[in-house]
């Protein structure tokens, strides 16, 4: 049986909390809906944001709704050079320690100290595709992709949810090292 | 006995005839060494050139010299989608019907209608290197990086000749995806 999973590609992008939301687009401000993503319940945000590194700026990052817990920006290693910045890679929502950003809103800016990272690459799983599958939540997986760039990537996350739609995610310097795009299929492999 | 693989990784880069070399420096004008590279009697040159696209332009692109029969940039994805051109991923010296870019320098522009490739990953082997290892001219590798962004790339491509140095050739999209960089050790597996 093989186990092929569908991919996606993130670009850089940001989650807020709720309080930035209010301290970037004015009190009482919330985020409007533009787009559903695979995971239920997720969307990408009508709003976009500033990000301000010390050695370059991104004028338009897109916010991933809804509000969470705490504000985390993921950027690929190429985007953290051209910010001036060094993420730690991590599992989202792992973000002690890592990098710090300023974020400018149309009603005012934000520094933070922590919350920016490269995203591991990672697996959702529906707990029943896990369950089909024998994989554990946390597992390290091994994945093929295809193609005249064709690799292995090991250490891929599994991440086990009834929350959670099957789709394995991947940043951009991953996908462009491998010529992969959104909704391309890759196998795991062990 | 394992096969170990010094990495090296290519940022964009330029090669140019000589007629280019003249065209974009002036009547006369030869390359300087700034720096010797991996590869007998190649080096970094203390020239650059910009490179137009229709969507952007890099101001700084290195020439590396010497100079050569055909002028070639090597882009990684990443840098097409900056430049806004859709370059073959290909070897190097196989340029035929791929991309073209305009290239400008101190003393004029010149505009290629082909040259512009993503360059295939490789491995320089010394003949003594591939005998020993039993690798073939051309032949495709699986290469192994460890690391917490591991990864095994396939269709790693074998060039032997008694004029190279034992050396893996990967991309900025491809170091980054991996977190590698030049020094790193990469390990043939298949």
């Amino acid at each position: 049986m093989s186990k092929n999973v569908p991919v996606g590609v993130s670009a850089r992008h940001i989650h807020l909390s709720a309080a930035h939301v209010e301290a970037l687009f004015g009190p009482g401000a919330g985020l409007t809906e533009m787009k559903p993503l695979s995971q239920p319940g997720q969307f990408a945000a009508g709003e976009t944001v500033a990000v301000v590194g010390p050695k370059g700026t991104f004028p338009k990052v897109r916010i991933l709704g809804p509000a969470r817990k705490a504000t985390q920006l993921e950027v690929s290693r190429t985007d953290a050079f051209a910010l001036g910045i060094n993420p730690p890679l991590r599992e989202s929502g792992d973000i002690k320690g890592s990098a710090g950003i300023t974020i400018k809103g149309p009603a005012g800016e934000v520094t933070i100290d922590e919350g920016v990272i490269v995203a591991a690459r990672h697996i959702h799983f529906h707990t029943s595709d896990a369950e089909k599958w024998e994989i554990r939540d946390k597992q390290k997986l091994s994945v093929r992709f295809g193609g005249e760039r064709g690799v292995v990537f090991e250490n891929v996350i599994a991440r086990v949810s009834p929350d959670f739609a099957l789709d394995m995610h991947i940043d951009t310097d991953e996908a462009n090292a491998v010529g992969a795009k959104t909704g391309d299929t890759a196998e795991i492999i062990g």
